[in-house]
């Protein structure tokens, strides 16, 4: 089958892998596309621990089920899926095991013909959404609905700031919050970014270029509950600007500054909290994937290409110049 | 009455203020004895914000109300009470208003013949406590309580540390965390200290000033899930080597370092949440005084200063080396 192989030397390539067969309790998903994410382009800088190398890339994808092992249901057979996008989060909801990784190093990744599976990892797809939205929802949506409504607590008429609108994670965010009845703000380095936004009905946004940007959002917003943040800046001490007593950041990246500096005595008079998280466990995969249902809520795609065409796409996504998924096309 | 005034010169002195009388839905408590916190002697340092001096100081006390206004039961006239050593939560559970303030500037405190209270303020005193450990119990049970409890989620079977095991919020939190199964470890600059806190029940403690106490933590315990931490240290990242998965940190004082610094990715990747809290709602104050009458958890007192001593009583708590409370008694 095709896939799309980061090799040894840390170097892309299509080509031939051998197809997967289904051991027990697994599945043979055939993929009708996939999408990509930063952490590919991360994979491909071999910036994470345990790098084991070659491996097929990707995170996210959809597709129907071709095989299936023993001891699954005969059920599963035919039937059009999307993939919880990691491994052995375990049992506990507050966090997952040591084990716990994501899909496409070192286990083989989305980025191709076909994908095995454990059949936990498989949810049906749901039916509003087309193949390519299907493929983009999984770890930009599990990300950010378990950062912003499971840890940050996001309900009906809160206010919250989506930082470095542009991203996946962050689009899912939107979509999430809006759905939900929340004042969305949203920041971007990017003005067009935030008019696109803005005209999905975010209520504002600042440039976070601006040295002023938090006393804006202040003066916009008169304060912000929840923060769902790509990229905390060097000093948490500027969200106290706009941030109301008790409320919630809830980062997921680190793209802004590597570190954060806090001043302990206003973090605590203000009872505010800083919540680290990434991904979430299959039951935040199942609760985003029915409110998403339940909202009709579409993943916002940029493009997508062919599936001839996945290096580009992987540059194309280093420009950081897309607003939404970029999406890979099945295999012809 | 007699009181203990914070002039406006920031001098104290024991002198003769005028008795309060109650107005509507409020009450007048006899007091029968008060209890200290560092809070006053910050206080002493002008280290507030909009400080309104004179001030009668005192956060904590207990006693028998005398005297009840309009809109009062009559059933409360004659009853011992505690007091809730605060104004103005409001109903948000999450946090306080900007009116919140503690008792003992800028309105009267606690250390003084009497006090006049709104009836809400007022609580029952639970039977099995004399009045010192009354008075011992309010503030420093309420904050640990809010910090460990509802804001940390601790349960039994949890690890928790906490640090500085010497000072009245660490050994109400000592108590609460062994009444609740927990296995507890402390820290403290006092190897004495430690030792008391062993004795009570804790299964170990570390030294803080050796340089790897942040290991030897990590060896003792194999893994912390929670921290009640009155002074993160500079750098939040040596808790991570200590932390599990999903671990809390909450901090209530910044004793230890005016800022602290969290490596962000160390921070998402792991899904720890640092917190900040401080006292704590009407509705954690009835929660944490029925916990304790539930166990017979008994305030832990240093040493009780007679009425006429209270000025001496604030230079004890300021050499910092007490294990516990110190309390003042009534005015005789």
């Amino acid at each position: 089958m095709k896939a799309l192989v980061l090799k040894e030397d840390k170097t892309l390539i299509i080509r031939d892998e051998p197809k997967p067969t289904a051991g027990p309790n697994e599945c043979v998903v055939a993929l009708k596309a996939s999408a990509l994410n930063h952490r590919e382009i991360w994979l491909g800088k071999g910036l994470y621990p345990g790098m084991r190398l070659p491996c097929i890339l990707g995170a996210d994808g959809a597709g129907v089920v071709t095989e299936i092992g023993s001891e699954v249901s005969a059920d599963w057979k035919g039937k059009e899926v999307i993939i919880y996008p990691a491994y052995d989060w375990g049992n506990d909801e507050q966090a997952p095991t040591r084990q716990f990784r994501v899909l496409g190093m070192p286990d083989p990744g989305t980025i191709a013909e076909y994908i095995k599976v454990p059949v936990s990892n498989i949810l049906e797809k749901p039916k509003y959404l087309n193949w390519e939205e299907a493929a983009a929802a999984p770890l930009a949506s599990l990300t950010s609905w378990r950062a912003m409504v499971k840890m940050g607590g996001l309900k009906k008429g809160h206010k919250v700031l989506i930082t470095g609108i542009g991203g996946g994670v962050a689009q899912a965010g939107l979509g999430i919050a809006l759905a939900m009845g929340a004042d969305v703000f949203v920041s971007s380095s990017s003005p067009d970014k935030i008019a696109v936004a803005v005209e999905s009905g975010a209520i504002a946004g600042v440039n976070y270029k601006d040295v002023d940007w938090h006393l804006q959002l202040k003066e916009l917003s008169g304060g912000i509950d929840i923060v769902l943040d790509s990229s905390p800046v060097d000093t948490l001490d500027r969200y106290f600007k706009f941030m109301n007593y008790g409320g919630r950041i809830v980062t997921y990246g680190s793209t802004g500054s590597p570190k954060t500096t806090i001043s302990i005595s206003k973090f605590f008079l203000r009872h505010i909290q800083f919540i680290g998280s990434t991904m979430g466990s299959p039951k935040d995969f199942k609760d985003v994937i029915a409110f998403m249902e339940e909202h009709s809520i579409r993943p916002k795609i940029h493009k997508v290409f062919p599936f001839t065409q996945a290096i580009d796409a992987l540059d194309a996504l280093a420009t950081g110049k897309q607003t939404g998924k970029i999406v890979i096309g099945h295999v012809d």
